[in-house]
């Protein structure tokens, strides 16, 4: 994977999913069921490791990719976090900017870092591990509506009413993320990857302010320290502003949900840069022929381009593992 | 309207806001109160009229659309449909699409035709009447979960595991919806437009097949009719595809979401084509300078080209007056 995210173009291309470790696996389940909470999980380095590690065992994928959550972030920072069942994550009401506590990022996360630690010290050489944090604009919706909702209207509200506060609280998040990735790397993170799950319903000035300069910015101080270690972002419903996302930010690689056709990107996307992704999560779902198309559309499109096969979105906990294990196969010429 | 359609460069441009008529206005409000149920108003000419008039009298708006809903063709087909307050639309359970009945078009909306009448006899010459339908996959969307839902997830599921059963049902609403259209043309409709909410959420292949496909077919049979009646498409959430959307389709125009700059919008769209959009209407309730930056920056974008000028997404009843005032006058020069 790291040949690839260098440019090269490997046939077949390397493979991992998002979310591969998590409910759809009997091992997670059996595993979840027998620590405490969500959060604890994350944060105990032992159970998070193996967590970790499962999909790559199963599965036999090109990478790992810490167990965690983008959240973990607020909570690094003092805001009360708890996974509520059935409900998602609910964060307790936004403090002040200034009583964020940066210094917690290292302090409340050295859990976090361990199991990075230790998952690279059990990863086969060969296997990538990725480290990650989810991108400022979209923690910030989160820490401002204290929940996920169907459309994050609260944040987008401030981000026109109030952007004085919003950028207060996006600086912040810049600089704890920045800390957060360089941490995950200095213990032995090989690739991080940025998740904006809500840059996409930004309008076009939005997106410029909200979504890609946070990004550079995070960016350009992790390259700084670790010119080395590429980083992918996702920019999720960024449709056609993809096509110069990855000059603005400085990214190596940018992950593509399943509503824009790899044909698209690729032939749109002019910087030289490698390209994740995207099948539709439904298709492994549903298995059979759904998703041999969804994956030979794919692997066609980016035939001669350098590509890591991924979905589009996270697997799904409905997901049969033998549409998984058909999947990887697809990929690999193996069915 | 009518010239910019045509192709015709205006400016200002003309403008009308999506769900102009509705929740925001003090007297649709007061006239809704004494209505009885949302599908009843929908149902009642004089009063559908008067509604649809209200926001032309108070803006003078370029334009006015038939105040009506996606849902009226489930409805006439002999889906069971009610609005709920609080709720938005419930629907029953969907029939066996042998059973859904396509004489009920012209017979269950009879008042809607009347109400397009009406409309067209009072509305001033030279403003011209919208009216509209549902694009089929949209309508299936509702159709088959029963509600508007976060993900439309049961129908994106047929789309994938049982893709012949909604084809069954995306050929009825084809026809249902070309029926329903050109009954509208016939009553005095100068503008048809085609509203796909749900179109963003399609893969690749998807998007061709149940975004494009049925669009395509609708405008082959309303052009067949009425070749000199405009078609606006507004397939929300397209993205990058918009690249050759309407060149696909045959549309006349497509209206922008405002998460697609109206930039990129014009620089990738080949075909010679009218585009219209998108404010984000955040920026409307806002006001002041998050408002007249908006405006001024989609005005400079589409400075040249075929443009009416719209928002991105409906007006949400939260939205000041004066703010809708504002913004017909930034567009029109007078402030």
């Amino acid at each position: 994977m790291l040949r690839v995210l260098a440019g090269e173009v490997l046939q077949p291309p390397p493979i991992w999913i998002m979310r591969q470790a998590g409910r759809y696996l009997p091992e997670y389940r059996k595993l979840r069921s027998k620590a405490g909470s969500f959060l604890d999980l994350c944060l105990t380095p032992e159970l998070a490791t193996e967590v970790t590690l499962q999909p790559v065992g199963r599965f036999d994928f090109d990478a790992a990719i810490l167990f965690s959550d983008i959240l973990m972030i607020p909570y690094a920072l003092g805001q009360d976090l708890a996974f509520v069942e059935g409900q998602g994550p609910v964060l307790g009401s936004l403090r002040d900017v200034d009583e964020l506590d940066l210094d917690g990022v290292r302090a409340n996360l050295t859990p976090v870092l361990e199991t990075v630690r230790l998952v690279r010290s059990r990863l086969p050489q060969e296997k990538a591990l990725i480290g990650f944090c989810g991108a400022p604009w979209t923690v910030a919706t989160y820490m401002i509506a204290g929940r996920g909702t169907a459309d994050q209207l609260p944040a987008r509200r401030m981000a026109i009413e109030a952007p004085a506060r919003l950028q207060a609280l996006i600086h912040v998040l810049v600089e704890a993320s920045s800390r957060y990735l360089l941490g995950q790397i200095e213990a032995g993170a090989d690739v991080v990857k940025i998740f904006d799950s809500w840059a996409g319903v930004l309008d076009d000035e939005g997106f410029e302010r909200w979504a890609v300069a946070p990004v550079r910015a995070i960016v350009e101080r992790v390259k700084a320290a670790a010119p080395h270690v590429p980083v992918i972002a996702f920019p999720k419903g960024a449709g056609a502003r993809l096509i110069d996302y990855a000059e603005k930010t400085g990214v190596d690689a940018v992950a593509i949900d399943w509503t824009m056709p790899m044909r698209l990107a690729r032939d749109m996307i002019a910087a030289p840069v490698t390209l994740q992704g995207n099948l539709d999560p439904l298709r492994v779902v549903a298995g059979g022929a759904a998703l041999d198309e969804g994956v030979d559309a794919i692997l066609q499109a980016m035939d001669g381009f350098p590509h890591i096969f991924n979905l589009g979105h996270g697997i799904t906990p409905d997901t049969p593992i033998v549409n998984v294990e058909r999947l990887v196969a697809r990929v690999r010429g193996r069915r």
